[in-house]
């Protein structure tokens, strides 16, 4: 492609409007970021939704039609349909910026390393962390991604006018950008996300399982019940997540059992003085991460 | 011992005024439940402290003072603490009603074993299920058992008077009272509480320990804070209650594992279907406890 002119409303158009594609488009219809918004949804009765509560401007029936219409495309559906999805775009005629917003880049840019590269070169990976355990465009909010990261990997030929614009658009939304590769993402959101997710979808089909799980879930109290709010998410979604980062996943899975079999070995040998050190460690890092973390939200929190 | 007398307003002796202790203290106060509130701590500034803010009436400067002027006596002090002071009291003349609120009931119950029955007679072990991640009498808040749960769990020869008044007392606080075996409470909490904390702790242990620990702290978001809120814990109260509760933890820490290690081959198999199966299973599970969760507490969260 000769690279997309500047453009300062674009059309946007969103392919699927669950929580994110739908608080995509609150927040940049609240900065006025988009000259129209378009929405399409594998589900019609989705988009006649969005377009009754004021998410998006118009639909249109088919994906061909959005990315035919529109200067900056945001591919905002689940992780597989999102390849599927992209290696359309990016085997058509398509002129503009596509954008997704899926949870693992590694598939995606295998994806756009298939086609070529004048035509992969407008596409732009990222991905926005922020989330709820709830889904769906009912669950969407305009201030979902105010002073949450939006991590973009662009990959060596992707075009500079490309990556501005997509940023410019999640600045709209109130986030803060950061850059990095895509193994280095995929590393970190393993980590962070997809582990945690693995270990309370672990914790509760382990206690569920149990004899005595009638016992159990009614005395777990508050504690339990924000530990565990993460399994509640969409089961569909994280299976898909957890095989299209499978290799970062199962390091992190490994490096994990490497610890918590450590701290077993402490107890069993009642360790003490091990078991103080790993503990207070644990906690030192947990509080300074919380310490940041708060300041870096205060803004949303506060505004 | 003859059994305690029906007291209508006892004394109460509070031992170790941090989060549970004077949390009780604030609560029984309000309620007017006791005749006098009585604390002791190791640290006599805390003594101080807690007298100043209206948390106890007055204080003793020693366990044995304690004991020697009041009704009802409730060990508030860490885990192996309690052990020691239980012994004492047990060993001694008292000729109230004593009880604990430790996490771990078993350790305790060896030591009211170890004592002739006409003096443990007088001792109810109590677990109230509450709690923060903050400690410390300066965290002591008035509301925080009500609509929560209390364990009790009274050996054979329990008096059953001792059980009422310590029923009484807990009652007054707003908490539900549940009657288990302490095998069944040890179990139990190893699983809802026990279990998680060390997953949190071994998680943030794991996480902090690598080469990428800055950027993968930096790009962690809400869910990991949720996730992990309560590796922020007091490492020695956790430390204490990992070994004072080693077997049932052990137990609960494998039967977890399995189910783990059961996922990473589902996940490193590609196997879509099962991963589906778990997630969902585990879904419905969460969603259904944390309903029920919020159906037990919606009183002390509309009070």
């Amino acid at each position: 492609m000769s690279g997309p002119r500047a453009i300062s409303r674009p059309r946007v158009g969103i392919a699927g409007i669950g929580l994110i594609g739908g608080s995509l488009a609150l927040s940049l219809k609240a900065a006025d970021f988009a000259s129209e918004l378009i929405g399409w949804d594998a589900d019609a009765a989705v988009s006649e939704g969005a377009i009754g509560r004021g998410i998006i401007d118009r639909s249109v029936s088919s994906f061909a039609d959005l990315s035919a219409c529109v200067d900056l495309l945001v591919l905002a559906v689940p992780t597989q349909a999102c390849e599927l999805l992209l290696e359309q775009v990016l085997a058509g005629d398509f002129s503009g910026v596509v954008t997704d917003v899926a949870s693992v880049k590694g598939p995606l840019i295998a994806v756009a390393d298939a086609a070529s590269e004048a035509c992969s070169d407008c596409y732009v990976p990222g991905h926005p962390i922020a989330g709820s355990e709830r889904s769906g465009y009912l669950a969407a909010r305009r201030d979902l991604f105010d002073a949450h990261q939006v991590i973009l990997t662009p990959r060596e030929h992707t075009n500079r006018d490309a990556i501005d614009l997509v940023a410019g658009a999640w600045k709209a939304t109130g986030a803060t950008l950061h850059l990095m590769t895509p193994q280095a993402h995929d590393a970190i959101l393993a980590q962070t996300s997809h582990l945690p997710h693995v270990l309370a979808f672990a914790l509760v089909d382990a206690l569920a399982s149990g004899e005595n799980n009638y016992d159990v879930f009614q005395h777990a109290a508050g504690g339990f019940r924000d530990f565990t709010r993460i399994a509640s998410s969409d089961p569909t979604m994280w299976r898909d997540i957890s095989l299209a980062n499978r290799d970062a996943l199962l390091v992190a899975m490994d490096v994990f059992d490497g610890h918590f079999q450590a701290l077993r070995t402490s107890i069993e040998n009642l360790d003490g003085e091990r078991l103080q050190q790993v503990f207070s460690g644990a906690k030192r890092a947990r509080d300074a991460f919380a310490k940041e973390f708060e300041s870096r939200t205060a803004r949303a929190e506060s505004g």
